[in-house]
């Protein structure tokens, strides 16, 4: 059942054009008849080079889903369509393009039309699409545009990549502390066309230009005229260097619910704003980020072809490769036992699949937690001994069910024991591993998610066969 | 380094005090030794049932900085605070509390005390509190309330959990569309300590009281005063049932940039709004969901004592073990050959892990894609295409490498070549199952992120297993 709406309607339409207007674009965002109806007239439109009616059913649309109407045509039509309308295209569906689509427009469009594009839009999307660009690409669309813009762009560009330097616009509102309600909205009402498209607070500054606080603009409104800024501002919870990473900038809005914060120059001089809406965008990215990489998988899309996606896959699954034969030599180092008894090469397996899965288990927990700064060098000792109790726990029972099911089916409490006695080692080694290893890549400044699953099924893997093993040898001699 | 500042000063301290006290909250919110002081310090006026001191260590902390301070105290520290400032706390603390802090304030504080301070939240927030009441407890809470916030409340716990009901809140902003930006001004400021605490958009409303548009604060005060809601209004691409799942809400805020979006009745009529900062929260809470769920654990926190830990984790385990001697009864039915040949009982784990690795993979991308409505009926057919050559492709790769240390290991073409089989025929399954088993357990309405690993391991052993020994069956008689 579609239950979010969309009710885009054309800005001065009737009453009744609206109906079933906003009822067609509802349909078009949406996958479904309407959406593959409604693709394939554009790309019937496109086939017969007919500029009015790509028009007509493409400008109306919201920029983030004329975006992705466009990502799924087929090239020859996005060609065509930039050909005739890309220069009439909402500049904020540049900042909505998938890769290949915005490879598309850099190709076909005029230089001087990609830069106009570029400039209207807020700063960090402009930072956003031109970060994209190559060396010579870049040079050449920022000659074409205004010598302020072009400074603003590179002195975002000179902070690394997923920075708050990355993610700020140079477009805010300040005004200092001794002004009134009244002379701010005057003064906002004369600047006009200048002010930022949207903004949600006013910065208050001191005479060196420091943010001291932040009014929301809902409550200027309502405030009466007379009353100072200084009286009227709240606090600033957080005030964000541009060095600073995006994944620390996200946390601080999620725990103190913020709506924009105030990026500051060295000086501590006011030099920026990061707003909500990037945010959302950067959660989403890094927790995509967190989620493939504990499945050893470097970087995936939908729109992803075979080769890219055996290029982000194939290096992990070889280092595994190379670890399940590390483990396979320990093995054979007991080739005799295993001749002697089939039950060892029968039950194996299941010891190590099962300390792999644990160690994963604390894995994921770890990881989370240390990107969501739960999990800090004051309670890290605790959650260690937590987890090296919780291994033993589940040890114990999955040991005690497992020992009984083998010993009942190969008919020896020797198998038995060794069966249970190689679950429970696993299990503590898995819960130690499993939190020790992430809290060590962390300490080493790398990125516990991308390296840690290999950490640990090595050693999980590594100390099941071993233990199975030898418990069983010292037991059959 | 610490970049993120906290700049939390008391409202009306001298620039001095300022300057010291918000470096000292500063510290105090992040974790180190000025936090460890603080909290001992807590701990020793909480010792000595201090109420002055604590009042002024507490009540300059931001809500979230309290709620997070009051979770890592002792409970006996915990009790006494609530004892003697529970009632002074500001009740946006209520709201930011964890599990066992918020039992204790229910415990302790008298029931009046607690209905005041949730009134006092916006609804949304009263209701996140309200909803994790039990039964008996709620019921005496919500009767020491308003009738008017009962009825609100109770209306919201009507909806589902995780759904735009329980997320709306019921303070909004909403004028007629013939009204001009004066009046709109005017009556704001009129009615002032009514409307909610922050707003950023005014929703206008046709006769009906249904949504046909959202006016930003900050475009509204920059208006000539003459001019008309309805001309100044920008459209609303989404309009929310308060039946839609949170995580549809999440992705339509993140596609179309929104900062609020409107909730209507049954009728269409506007009944409340949902903000960017709880979908911030729900972002959180979903990833955090998939990423635990893809490894096996049911739900989990830093704060979970061993017992909850062994609770989340252990039934995944047992199920787990449960196809892992599902897949020895395989093993064992070749035990014959096993005897035979050391060579399989070494090389045979290796197909098997890789084949689960293989699997998972494939598992993270789709269920990704699908959580972020990627993966559509139209595309999917491409999708399983693709990871079916992608499977081929990888299977191929490891195949070669594994076949030739095989061979190289055991001089034997046989076994090098039941190797590399094993490998294709498993990562060519590993593929078309990862991505057929989430869209097939989506399909029939079950959250892929939690069951298909299970379904995933267990195919890509199975396969990885039997296609090992029955090659080296045949090749071997």
């Amino acid at each position: 059942m579609v239950v979010v709406e969309n009710l885009t309607k054309p800005r001065h339409g009737e009453a009744s054009e609206f109906k079933s207007q906003s009822d067609e674009l509802r349909e078009i965002a949406q996958s479904g008849e309407k959406r593959k109806h409604f693709i394939a007239t554009i790309i019937g439109a496109a086939g017969d080079h007919d500029p009015i009616s790509l028009r007509k059913l493409l400008l109306p649309l919201h920029p983030a889903d004329c975006a992705s109407v466009l990502s799924e045509l087929p090239e020859e039509s996005v060609r065509t369509i930039i050909k005739y309308i890309g220069e009439e295209l909402d500049s904020e569906v540049f900042a909505e393009l998938d890769e290949d689509t915005r490879e598309l427009f850099v190709d076909i469009l005029p230089t001087a039309a990609l830069a106009r594009a570029i400039e209207d839009l807020d700063s960090d999307d402009a930072v956003a699409f031109v970060e994209e660009l190559d060396e010579e690409e870049r040079a050449e669309v920022l000659a074409q545009t205004s010598p302020e813009f072009r400074t603003n762009i590179e002195g975002a560009l000179s902070f690394e990549e997923e920075t708050a330097g990355r993610l700020m616009q140079r477009e805010f509102v300040a005004a200092p502390e001794f002004w009134d309600v009244g002379r701010t909205i005057d003064h906002m009402r004369a600047v006009g066309e200048d002010l930022p498209d949207l903004f949600f607070e006013i910065y208050v500054v001191d005479p060196m230009f420091k943010p001291i606080g932040a009014v929301a603009v809902s409550r200027l409104m309502r405030a009466p005229r007379n009353k100072s800024l200084k009286d009227l501002m709240e606090n600033l919870h957080v005030v964000v260097k541009p060095e600073t990473d995006q994944e620390d900038v996200a946390l601080s809005f999620q725990k103190y619910h913020l709506i924009s914060a105030p990026v500051v120059d060295v000086a501590g001089r006011l030099n920026g704003m990061i707003t909500v809406d990037d945010i959302v965008q950067v959660l989403q990215e890094e927790n995509e980020e967190d989620m493939l990489a504990l499945a050893g998988v470097s970087d995936a899309s939908t729109t992803d072809d075979v080769f890219e996606s055996v290029k982000s896959r194939l290096p992990w699954l070889m280092i595994n490769l190379f670890i399940a034969l590390v483990n396979s030599t320990v093995i054979s180092k007991f080739s005799g036992l295993i001749e002697q008894v089939v039950a060892l090469a029968v039950l194996m397996p299941v010891g190590s699949a099962l300390g792999g899965n644990a160690g994963t288990q604390t894995l994921a927990v770890a990881v989370r937690a240390l990107a969501q700064k739960e999990l800090t060098s004051e309670n890290s000792m605790r959650i260690v001994w937590r987890e090296f109790f919780t291994g033993t726990l589940n040890g114990i029972a999955i040991g005690l069910v497992f020992a009984t099911v083998a010993g009942l089916w190969f008919h020896s409490w020797i198998i038995a024991l060794a069966a249970g006695g190689v679950i429970v080692i696993d299990f503590v080694v898995a819960g130690l591993v499993g939190i020790l290893v992430p809290l060590g890549l962390k300490r080493l400044n790398y990125d516990p998610a991308v390296a840690s699953s290999i950490f640990v099924t090595f050693i999980t893997d590594l100390v099941g066969f071993s233990a199975f093993l030898t418990i069983a040898f010292f037991l059959l001699k």
